[in-house]
């Protein structure tokens, strides 16, 4: 990549973009992605895909990439401390002989999707690389394959051991943690636990440390109506979240709440917060696809290896013309720079 | 009000516009919006309220109103058909002797919020008045007046025998109408019924007909995350909302869903829907409160009268000190000329 450019290894971190389910979007915002000159300047990409797929992408996008070619993750550790290489390279996974049909959910896409991720967790694990950035795959294409997973966090979660993790979104106006997720909002209640609270709002007070180089501020979030009304509108924010509150206190972190959810996002309360802790998927997800629906990010807090990912799917629909934004992978990738806590 | 300016009664609606608590900042944002251009050119407006009070309000807004002062409805109703008329009066409903002191809940307070809130819904009742707008009033105060009722709703309930209504929030940027609104969210899921909804339904579809004056494009939003994706994280989408957007479809109403609630508020979303039906109380005012904090307005619908209200309450902290904003009180009256069907 970076046309006949060569730089010595120097204290840019390695970060390993896997390409994704290769009939999405996924190929050609990497592409992309991997020519933003904040990219170029923030970090060393090694691209975890198949030189077909690439190829392809390079082909509907009109743009040329210059990297090394790399055959397993033993070449990626020799690649990285070689000072003559390029500032790119492509780990070829050979998990294509071509490169499957754009547009649906296939057996060999998610395959593909599946050998790029594994190839990059082990990097991550052993060491060779910072962090892991993530184009989109695809649930039912990964079904198709065998694998019984729905999506890229229960994989990093089973290979790295870890099932205490937390959903972040991240994005330059608005970051958030989640306690509860993908579950129906009735189980929600009687997940909340002062431990898991507190748990989760110190995985985000760290993220943030990190990409801030300052204590955040955090906004607690109240799980009912005007955070219970005192009690009269449900009693977890007494029971659970407002104690979650002082433990986290007076451990000297900025936290405050439980605020009444509704008062939390308004224009006044984004400029007062750097972050928030969301009781549940929507009452996070709902402001923050109003204000960064195309540049949000996804990091997954708790594991031992640092991991960020596009805030979208692999959008068959438009997958193959080119038009794709990859305004959220850029910033996956810039996210991935900074956690790694090596500025370039 | 509106200086030495006398008109016939015309074909403007006459609105009714409360006071709130002496003791906030409803007398002074009520003097403000009734100095409003838009406002005098949409209504005729009748102030319930104490000839003392108004004088204060007008004091510290440093403006001067021009006003018939009534002494009951019955003189409103003569008021409003006299050709003679200024274009607004005030009801004085005599309820202080003289102001009772700003920026604290006091019964005094309380109890004339809430003789000038009967005096309202009387003249709305008997038909002397189109609709009622609301300035704030304060839930402890009314307590301390003896009143038991938490806010302008269950007054409004109590006195039409209704107690199957339903809260909308209106701006001219989105408006949702609540299936559940002020209840724990563990209850959420049990109080959902497809009747319910699709009540709640007709009611924001019967609004916004009357304010757009066209079949209004509305979103029904799941209560899980994704919707349910399809019954793995819930199943009411499936059991109760599937079938009240059926129910309303079949009616040739104009409604989308259930629509993945993070997706429904997103700016192409905006742009697509009229109006959202939401299922829970922070659903809906996480992302109002995000875009219309300032002139958002409350409307109670079910109601067999039309009333309106400020979408803030009446903040003893700034009051008498006539800089509180009156935004939410000018879009209330002038929601209340509109749903009046009756324009200028």
């Amino acid at each position: 990549m970076y046309v006949g450019k060569s730089v010595s290894a120097g204290r840019k971190p390695l970060i390993v973009l896997t390409m994704g389910d290769p009939c999405g979007v996924g190929p050609e915002i990497c592409v992309k992605a991997a020519a933003n000159p904040d990219v170029r300047d923030s970090c060393r990409l090694v691209l975890a895909g198949d030189k077909v797929v690439l190829k392809r992408a390079e082909d509907v996008t009109k743009m040329s990439l210059v990297y090394d070619t790399l055959h397993s993750p033993a070449d990626v550790g020799a690649w990285a401390s070689d000072a003559g290489g390029r500032e790119a390279s492509l780990l070829d996974c050979s998990a294509c002989a071509e490169a499957p049909e754009y547009g649906r959910a296939c057996a060999a896409g998610g395959a593909a999707a599946y050998k790029y991720l594994i190839n990059a967790i082990d990097m991550a694990i052993s060491g060779t690389v910072s962090a892991i950035a993530t184009a989109p795959l695809n649930k039912a294409a990964l079904q198709m394959a065998g694998i019984r997973k729905p999506g890229h966090t229960e994989i990093l979660a089973e290979k790295t051991g870890i099932d205490d993790f937390a959903l972040m979104l991240y994005s330059s106006r608005m970051s958030l943690a989640f306690v509860t997720c993908h579950v129906a909002l009735r189980d929600v209640p009687g997940m909340l636990t002062c431990e898991r609270i507190f748990k989760v709002t110190g995985l985000l007070r760290d993220a943030l440390l990190r990409t801030l180089g300052r204590e955040p501020r955090l906004c607690m979030l109240g799980l009912n109506p005007h955070a219970g009304e005192g009690g009269v509108f449900g009693g977890e924010e007494q029971e659970h979240i407002a104690s979650a509150v002082r433990d986290a206190v007076e451990r000297g972190w900025n936290v405050e709440g439980p605020v009444p959810p509704d008062a939390a996002f308004t224009p006044k309360a984004l400029r007062k917060y750097d972050g928030h802790v969301a009781m549940y998927h929507d009452q996070g997800h709902i402001p923050f696809k109003m204000v960064s629906f195309h540049d949000g990010v996804n990091v997954t807090l708790g594991l031992p290896i640092i991991r960020t990912s596009v805030a979208h799917g692999t959008a068959f629909d438009i997958a193959g013309k080119g038009t794709a934004d990859e305004s959220s992978l850029t910033a996956a990738i810039l996210l991935a720079s900074r956690l790694s806590g090596i500025r370039s």
